[in-house]
């Protein structure tokens, strides 16, 4: 038995996010879907975590144990002639037996990608979300820059988030622009319910001058999801990457072991 | 009566290209059936070029005439307003009546695009070309050097073409890569038919060791569109700017003036 992890890209507009679903396309079952028929075997299919319909990814990381012995490089070019084009297996590896993609992720990157031109590229159009007014993008980055650390982030969680505790760390929060593009990147070690895109819809309202930038240090004092901008929509958002550091986290499963709290998703 | 200048962008993939169809969606009939929505009036319009079916634009030119006085940014809003996601017109502006888009180019702007990654990325898949062996762009770089230049493009046009003269002046053909993408620039006065997707398939050739880069200057010298590549599919191209120079030639349509050829499409 191999457990196997893949790197995995998907254009997520015809998919109803990346989670199984009983009466919808997911990324996941199309996934497992192919696998069976590829390797001939039953196969569970785990993520690093949940991507809301609509949203893409780079870099989503999904795991499965195989009885076979296919090459790694036939599994890759054996599930790409299988899988819709919209979704394409990256590159694929052999883990230890307890690697997780879920629990053993120390950090994911996320992007979210306005346009500001006068009209909505056709190009980017499935992959970003139309600003008719211009965006500071500056104003933007000093706003970003108050969400950088470690941080209650109630007030960008979703109403529904089950996660137990509301803080979380992020590394990097920045703001770029090219040509009539604005780009969020944000890394960070996990991310609560939405919380990326309660945080794009935030600095949407920084870019338009309906918030300043300092209001976004106060915000996250209040911890009020209310005072926050609207929930972005999902065509911005791309799941970048995941990171697993060198090596994974062997002795997470011993007897007693503290588990880690679900990093809830975004 | 104004004539009026739009700059068009569009995602080639739902449509039979730009030219007018009968049995087909093309750019310019959707274009004309808003227009006409729009200004209450029946409109004629005029491409600077056609884009074949599949082909992009992002900067496509069109003409036409209208008697009504709807402000152009009313235009602009009202035309985006009407239209398919795919199909944005960026600009529009106030033009000398004898204005013609096709006849008055100075010269056109086309970009090609390839991936050469593992997997064929499903953000790039409508626009691009993929290249499962690795490209050599430093060896497709100097081979473009060689179309540099007046030359006879005789082996570089489809045998439909229906232009008098095969030769044509290339100002720059460049090949430039950013990680598993690889693009060809090429600006010139005009291009003969499927000249740069004919060009396209010869650098992919070379990038993938089947031709030397030398060969190319050999192959112009040899005229015969048999010992060229393959045409690249339409996917990869976009028809990406068309220049006017500073002021349109007004004399142009002065009696005994010679007409300037049919540049031809691509």
């Amino acid at each position: 038995m191999r457990r196997i992890k893949l790197v995995i890209e998907y254009d997520g507009t015809a998919f109803h996010g990346w989670q199984s679903q009983k009466n919808a396309s997911s990324v996941q079952d199309v996934l497992a879907a192919k696998l069976k028929v590829l390797l001939n075997e039953a196969v569970t299919v785990a993520g690093a975590g949940r991507t809301d319909a609509g949203v893409h990814a780079y870099g989503q990381v999904a795991a499965f144990d195989t009885k076979g012995d296919k090459a790694l490089d036939k599994m890759v070019s054996g599930l790409n002639g299988l899988l819709p084009r919209d979704i394409r297996v990256r590159s694929a590896e052999v883990m230890p037996p307890v690697f997780d993609p879920r629990r053993d992720a120390m950090g994911k990157t996320y992007r979210y990608t306005w346009i500001d031109g006068d009209s909505h590229s056709p190009f980017w159009r499935r992959y970003s979300w139309w600003s008719k007014q211009p965006l500071d993008n500056r104003a933007m980055a000093i706003a970003a820059k108050h969400l950088v650390g470690e941080h209650d982030f109630s007030s960008f969680r979703a109403a529904a988030c089950a996660a137990k505790s509301p803080v979380r760390k992020m590394h990097k929060v920045e703001i770029r622009r090219k040509g009539e593009r604005v780009t969020l990147e944000i890394h960070g070690t996990a991310f609560l319910q939405n919380m990326v895109r309660i945080i794009a819809g935030t600095l949407f309202d920084v870019g338009t001058g309906k918030r300043s930038p300092e209001s976004v240090g106060d915000l996250l004092k209040k911890k009020d999801r209310k005072l926050a901008g609207k929930t972005a929509p999902p065509e911005g958002l791309v799941l970048w990457q995941v990171d697993y550091g060198a090596i994974p986290r062997l002795g997470r499963k011993l007897k007693g072991a503290p588990e880690p709290e679900d990093p809830g998703d975004d």
